[in-house]
């Protein structure tokens, strides 16, 4: 290695979409990121040849994190602080240059819409670090961020004025049938272009680098939705590739030096979740085992433990026990179709169950792309109602397969249920906590978020009336008695409607292990599917 | 330790329900077994200072398996080879005329209805030793076993004339609202009597030892269930005690020396399960973490890896993907009364699912002891259809709580459907092979039994006619193709009729992921519910 180098220490503050750079102490937020750049001149490859890494603590908290070469001689450290205070960190490298740098910055307490990353709470849930609750009403873009430039705005618009709080979106390109889009950049530079058989330019990458550009755009779509409050759900693999660019049948050793670069860069972003794979079982060039290694390493290579989970074909589920993934991330519609089955998947797993795919709102001939708005709705209403969550997805195509279809490019929102998905979110966010079945494997129907609190899903039924009527079972809560009072509002899951009922009920005695009301009140229901009822105790 | 002894050899073959002495090597069917019997005169406890073990082989084959004390100066030893030809022994015992003893017995095929042990077979189903399939259609008898010698033997003659091939039942006597029968025989002897606050008797017992005649009178039962085909699901803790005998509130160390003597004595029977518990988190004396431990100890004890499994209350589940536990048996009926949802816990487990609970045909003011019979069947029809197993249970009570239900206590059958899981039974093993979903969480109905093999249950639904439709995938079998043709028999599984279609149907081109018939031929079906089609390929 020819070695001229000069060390320029600048220390930059990303804060949302703009940095600054300074010798000063710096302020950075909880949960925001702290940067730290290293100007050092190499010849040599430095993402192979050069290792650098730093330990940052806060009295007697310590975290150690990858830096990584950000191409230009421009080394960097990122840190999410997550304790307010002053933190000191001092690097390690084997270049003489790099090793032994020290510094500091000062971590204030988060405000505005700063509520940190989110985590697992009360086992099936999710929570800010801030406490504050976080109910996963998610969709799937899972290019968006390879289309144009003009696409990808429309993007950040349509998910602007939608409810979504959760995007899964892949690193790689995808190709797929419907999904032709050439992306502009990639993560690894070009090393050379060969020709395949059929005479086509096929791109040969050198895998020893990163293409420091790629990320850098990544990084801006993931703070892109940071901004619009959302968590960008990001899968490392997929299997939507077939040769094109080769990123499926990557070797091992590359694939590990790709998850610890990827979580160099975007470990310290607080709105990321680790999503392993989509559909893991088609990627033809990974067997079982080594999805397992992939999982277990990124939990072991991030210092953050970001939601970690991993996606299969439909009905294809994977060791969720194991301590790497924080959630199961499930393809199915069999467990939100009917009554009494999403729950099933809490009772197994003990963890909490994102249905991340069950077929999505379109016109498409695939079938899975095919549902209404409606059905799009009930679906997501029946895994809430479970204690469970569903992901939103729109397939509509209505030129050719260079439209913009949603699910996997982004663009303009085409059908009904996107809106229904941030009603829902409303209806949850209102609940005075998370979901759960009040009477499992009895009462499929209705649903507890504490004491005294209710919601009822009455799905495809259309209702002339209702008697007051909920079961004692409370879930983990306090058993219901006689003599409490409640209030009633009819929620149109569909219309996007809450009408309070103007009657107050009371319960009566215990008849065969529900309350009815004590005159058995009863009232009025619009004759409409999609009726769900929010009850909630006066006294 | 006073020793006078005197040694005789006998081993004893127990063919079933009769045995004979003798000096000659004698012969033992594979997965009978060979029992060898040492008398040695002793004045202490030998539960407690003898211990006793032997090692067998055969060829390249070797088990160790405990012996035990059998009272009366009696030691015994058991074995159930899995190999013919000549088998040797010797002994290992910290006393000296029990130690280094010698013998061999000749294994011969087995014959008759000698299948084997129970054993997990493609992932999701169960094959007997001998490779003939077994399909469990079980029924619950908790305490048949503690009940008198007349609704015992009027117990075996009910299973005689079902088709159950599995009974859960326990160990343990069992207190319950509705079962309050003392049982004649313990498990361990009386020590004393104390007197409780309230001035009843308690039995003070000697756990120290066992009580011999307790579990030569299990042996006979379960020796008798095994002259009926009938698996012995046996239950070893459970929570019905309530104070009563304290059975359930066992100190650990006593526990785990029950288990060693329970798989020492029953570990060398065939038909043996071991079910860790009924409802396990119930009882109220032992952590989660120790139940764990009780079924590693089973499976680290028992030296043939009989069936393991636990069970827990309503929606309770545990780990069951540890390796002690070969299949899941789940108490829930959420599972199994709507459609999609059994197969859901296939794909987390990737193991056998058996709803061993999902209430009972009966007429009891328990919810979980008042289904119809109707709706008792549908359940295990709903199970099957989906590629699991559901077991039946009968709580009727006519007269006090002095009757006998089944459920519990054995006796007669009172309900209908018994009959029409026996007729189920025959279904399945008329099949060409276990049961999947042909097209898992899109065709709910449909289940294929091998290449050309289906099954179509229809459930609640009426229908005044059945387009033929079978889908283009099949499962783990090959994808139906065109051209094909089938025969269609409609079965009634309520009033246990198969009626054969006269008409022959072919395949058409594929549409929309199906085939219907290529001159869309129809059948007419009885506008009756419960209706199923067994579909069957002529080509």
């Amino acid at each position: 290695m020819n070695r001229k180098s000069s060390l320029v220490l600048s220390i930059s503050i990303l804060l949302i979409l703009f940095s600054f750079i300074g010798y000063a102490q710096e302020s950075v937020q909880k949960w925001n990121r702290f940067e730290a750049t290293f100007v050092y001149q190499t010849n040599g490859n430095a993402f192979a040849n050069i290792q650098l890494s730093a330990k940052f603590s806060n009295k007697d908290t310590t975290y150690t994190v990858d830096g990584f070469f950000d191409g230009n001689n421009s080394f960097k450290i990122r840190f999410m602080p997550a304790k307010t205070g002053n933190w000191q960190y001092v690097t390690t490298s084997n270049i003489k240059e790099l090793n032994n740098q020290k510094g500091s910055f000062n971590c204030v307490e988060a405000s505005g819409n700063n509520h940190g990353m989110v985590k697992i709470s009360n086992t099936y849930h999710f929570k800010y670090a801030d406490g504050k609750q976080y109910y996963p009403v998610g969709t799937t873009a899972y290019a968006w961020n390879h289309m144009s430039k003009a696409v990808q705005q429309l993007t950040l618009q349509s998910l602007k004025k939608s409810g979504f709080n959760k995007l899964r979106m892949c690193v790689f390109p995808k190709d797929y049938n419907l999904v032709k889009e050439e992306p502009e950049i990639y993560p690894y530079p070009v090393k050379s272009v060969a020709k395949r058989i059929d005479g086509t330019d096929k791109k040969v990458w050198d895998l020893t680098s990163f293409n420091p550009a790629f990320f850098q755009e990544l990084e801006k779509q993931i703070d892109a939705l940071n901004q619009l409050g959302i968590e960008a759900d990001l899968i490392l693999f997929h299997p939507y590739d077939k040769g094109r660019w080769g990123f499926d049948s990557l070797p091992m050793d590359v694939n590990l030096k790709y998850i610890k670069y990827v979580i160099a860069r975007l470990g310290a972003f607080k709105n990321v979740w680790w999503s392993i794979a989509n559909e893991w079982d088609l990627v033809k060039y990974k067997t079982h085992d080594e999805w397992i290694n992939l999982s277990q390493s990124v939990a072991q290579t991030d210092p953050y433990h970001h939601l970690e989970s991993i996606h299969g074909s439909t009905a294809k589920y994977i060791e969720y026990w194991l301590p790497c993934f924080t959630h199961a991330s499930i393809q199915d519609e069999a467990p939100v179709m009917h009554w009494g089955a999403a729950p099933i998947l809490r009772n197994a797993y003990n963890k909490p169950i994102i249905y991340d795919e069950v077929g999505y709102e379109g016109n498409l001939s695939a079938r899975w792309g095919r549902y209404s708005g409606e059905y799009m709705t009930y679906l997501m209403w029946m895994g809430v109602i479970a204690g469970t969550y569903v992901t939103h997805g729109e397939t509509y195509m209505y030129k050719d397969a260079n439209d913009t279809i949603f699910w996997a490019k982004g663009g303009e929102w085409k059908g009904t249920s996107w809106k229904r998905a941030g009603f829902l979110r409303e209806i949850l966010e209102a609940a005075s906590g998370p979901l759960e079945a009040a009477d499992v494997s009895r009462d499929l129907k209705t649903a507890s978020s504490g004491n005294g609190n209710y919601l009822i899903y009455f799905g495809k039924e259309m209702n002339e009336n209702w008697y007051f009527n909920l079961p004692q079972k409370n879930g983990s809560f306090n058993k219901l008695v006689s003599g409490k009072k409640f209030k009633v509002e009819i929620i149109d899951t569909w219309n996007m409607t809450i009408t309070p009922v103007s009657e107050v009920f009371e319960t009566a005695t215990l008849e065969d292990y529900r309350f009815f009301d004590k005159d058995r009140k009863k009232i009025s229901l619009p004759l409409k599917p999609y009726i769900a009822l929010r009850i909630i105790a006066l006294n």
